[in-house]
């Protein structure tokens, strides 16, 4: 018989920076594996602290507490058979100076076997991985019982390079441990690449992911193991916590020893994904994540929103509900001599079919009362007086009550500066900010149950004026939409839109969009869904004459 | 006789993307160059676009733009004796993939006759060259009419290893192209490595800086010439373009030809510069012209800002009156219940100095009718209501009149989350943002001219209840201030800093700092002026529990 190892995967979900919360999960997941009679039981990229940690990582006392945190997770395994392979920061020593590595360790019966460090540090998109780390020269062969693992860390998978250099190696399984974060193209992005890499190098491979939000960022888990055929055996929960155990031969053969149907259940899943309600609903989900990780992992509970009647504030509504439970959301609807009968009913009907209620605040008697106040005001300038009252208001209830108040804008908005700053741009987190207008409506349709219908087939207007409506200052949004998406994705110039679509709307909408850069700037941070989101991916100037 | 170069030293400010406008100010001053029979003309870091470009220069038609620019210039040289060397982002070729460089271009004649790439790329503190270039493998020499040139790209300054790589060459001159931006000790930090540079090398070094501010970089030009001695011989100005014309031989003698008297003075001024007052204008200058380009390179030309009757105010004042124009500065009291006779007397005051009028907005009608509509408010909701409502107001005016609005909190205020998200904190540019309290009682000495004694004396408050004083809350600023400078200029640790002072408050203060971290993220931009920006230089998570 083939010698083998029995392997555990654990995808936990770590809080940044809290050592203690983290060490636990850890201890916790080795407890079972080593109960379970385990060999190895991984843990994703910087399990230990969390990533991404930012300038956390500069601070030398950081990194020796977290090395402080490992030495208690190593003396835990003293007198168990199961050793552990787990992400965190070390220091080094290069030239005689102190560096900081992003390092796997190989702890192995109460001692650290291995430090193996990574090669390839991202430093693109959200990645900032040389302002802090030193890469490693080569990649890491390790002998671990009677089979040879190689063992990389996240980037380390992705360039051809690095397949090249583990072709001319013996070894018997990759294993990849990382903190990737979601983007609704990521699965297909990851599943190309593994199965590149497989495939060639005839090898089967552990992939653990990171779970949880962390910012602006969502970590997805959805870790897999695929065999050396190149196909996914196996994935473990999307944004949720989740383990499993499995076996591995020499020979590459896996099994499972204990699946239970729901992996079964989910891997079956994994086949439709590329269907337009999968992608969907798993920005559904990591949009709620998201806002349930930022509020708990910050210490709140509750959050609040302004109700428009519109389908931005109804869709963030559902998520918050979701994400925390509808005891702890609340709702209120600010209207003005503007605002219509028809949104206050669909606000109302929304919130009724949340079971939340609506608590109803006219801004009348400030508004008048400002406009009294500020003399000359022009009709723009009265527009987003209001829309800064609301957030006032809600600003006011958040402070008294110690709940955090959501942002409702979408992608669009805020790409065109369609967005009051100060006003409706107030607030914690915004679970819909990198969801394009036409995003959100396809979203919200996961929740047309609690969704009134009206608000899907009415006019979107911010009712700042009367009979305002978007279209009036914004091409119809399955325009606009197509024009941002190439701006900011597909970063096409505007000439080149302009083979596709009229010149000088083309002209117009990159006007607003690059003009807008300093609200962007002041804006509060959301999930990344997107190739090309708001917060960690785009590094854009404010002072910049090239609207081109 | 030994052989000489004729070379010409062009410190101009150019504005990120705006190519056209940098090509002028490069032609013009070749134009001057040339006419005075130079053999050379230099210019700074990136001078054809402007620096930094952030994710600008990861388009690729932005820099086919600028090559198109850089071809506008190259023929512009045809007829001419006189050379240029030029900073500038150019497209190259890495195993047949499309890579940026960040390049100096010698040009000659009509041609490009050297691309020149930086070798070391910085990825720390404001800087992210990973991010968008590949560096050069080595150090270059040039041979230019019957001198060696070592041409540099800022950075490649730095390190030792560059050093010992250039003392293993044979050459007569180094010339650093620069983008480096200003920070309070900035001088000192060139100063030191650029003698050792040379007195190791026993050669001359040219430095030409870019000048002006970029978003929350402000560049302090300061271009200089040391001799192989390691003797400052000529400095260019401060905070200004600026250009002279000096004559350098083989044997590394140097000579100015039409040196003015202002150089000298520049030049012997800077042997005080260590002073204390020296130190102060400088960053008052940096201040200045942050907030003059700011504005100008945006296409505005008016400012406004709220006077409370304190030092932070006052101070903005008085920047922006010296930055714009005092007819470009906009002066608002907006005084509530809690205001105090005598702020109002120091607003009016200080205003009356700055020759602008003061116009006076009472808030109150305003804040009685949001304590009508918004029941249940806690005190802390009350003040902030209070800001807010004068954000709301002073935007009104902003949007209304094209006036940009300036923020005014100081960084001791911003650290410890003490200023009103979307109240104090609202603005288009916040011109003292990395000053701490002690130190703008300082800078605003320079203006005790204006800024009325008793802004000096009196203890500061918010006045946003009866009686409020800043002391309330926070401790002396002269402790505050030492122990935010340790824990964020210096990254000490909570138990590291409470070897000084007392622990409960070490951890008061620690705590105040990582959890306001959510208000700095929204925060208005501002200069840097510390080696420890809020902007670009700390970038920290929202989420995180490691407050130690």
């Amino acid at each position: 018989m083939s010698p083998k190892l029995k392997i555990y995967l654990a995808q936990i979900n770590p809080t940044v920076g809290d050592l203690e919360i983290n060490a636990q999960k850890i201890l916790h997941q080795f407890k079972l594996a080593s109960e379970a009679g385990c060999d190895l039981v991984v843990f994703s990229e910087m399990a230990v602290c969390g990533y991404p940690c930012e300038d956390l990582w500069l601070k030398k006392y950081f990194i020796r507490e977290c090395r402080e945190k490992i030495f208690e997770i190593v003396s835990a395994t003293k007198n168990s058979q199961c050793a552990i392979l787990l992400g965190a920061p070390t220091i080094d020593f290069e030239r005689k100076k102190e560096i900081i590595r992003n390092s796997a360790l190989l702890i192995e019966r109460g001692e650290i076997k291995k430090i193996i460090n990574k090669k390839t540090l991202p430093n693109f998109g959200v990645f900032d991985e040389h302002r802090y780390f030193k890469p490693a020269q080569f990649l890491s062969l390790v002998e671990f019982r009677e089979l040879t693992l190689a063992i990389l860390i996240c980037e380390d998978l992705w360039p051809l390079k690095n397949l090249y250099l583990l072709q001319e190696q013996i070894l018997d399984v990759v294993i990849v441990i990382n903190a990737s974060p979601y983007s609704s193209k990521k699965h297909e992005y990851r599943q190309r690449v593994t199965q590149n890499f497989v495939t060639n190098l005839n090898k089967p491979l552990i992939y653990v992911n990171q779970v949880g939000g962390q910012d602006s960022l969502v970590f997805d888990g959805s870790s897999f193991v695929i065999n050396k055929a190149g196909e996914i055996v196996l994935r473990l929960k999307e944004f949720e916590e989740d383990s499993i155990q499995i076996e591995l031969e020499k020979s590459g053969k896996i099994s499972f020893p204990n699946q239970s149907t729901k992996h079964a259940e989910t891997n079956s899943a994994q086949a439709t994904r590329s269907t337009k309600h999968e992608a969907r609903s798993t920005n559904y989900a990591a949009c709620t994540l998201a806002l349930h990780d930022y509020v708990h992992k910050n210490g709140f509970k509750k959050v609040l929103l302004g109700m428009s009647g519109g389908i931005d504030s109804a869709l963030v509504a559902a998520i918050a509900v979701d994400a925390l439970g509808k005891e702890n959301v609340f709702l209120y609807a600010l209207p003005s001599r503007y605002s219509s009968e028809e949104s206050m009913i669909d606000a109302k009907n929304c919130a009724e079919n949340l079971g939340v209620n609506l608590e109803v605040i006219s801004i009348e008697p400030v508004f008048e009362s400002m406009l009294f106040t500020v003399k000359n005001v022009s009709e723009v300038a009265k527009e987003n007086m209001q829309s800064r009252i609301r957030g006032n208001i809600l600003m006011a209830i958040a402070n008294s009550t110690g709940a955090l108040l959501l942002s409702t804008g979408n992608k669009s908005e805020l790409a065109c500066g369609y967005a009051t700053i100060y006003g409706d741009m107030c607030g914690a987190f915004n679970p819909i900010k990198d969801l394009y207008k036409t995003e959100i409506y396809e979203l919200a349709k996961l929740r047309a149950g609690v969704i009134p219908p009206n608000i899907f087939i009415k006019a979107p207007s911010a009712e700042l004026r009367p009979d305002q409506k978007d279209s009036d200052s914004l091409p119809d949004y399955e325009i606009l939409d197509q024009i941002l998406f190439s701006l900011i994705e597909e970063q096409k110039s505007v000439e080149e839109i302009s083979r596709f679509f009229d010149k000088d709307l083309v002209k117009k909408v990159a006007k607003l969009f690059y003009s807008s850069e300093y609200k962007r700037r002041q804006a509060v941070i959301g999930p990344k869904i997107s190739d090309m989101s708001f917060d960690k991916d785009r590094r854009y100037p404010i002072t910049n004459r090239f609207y081109k």
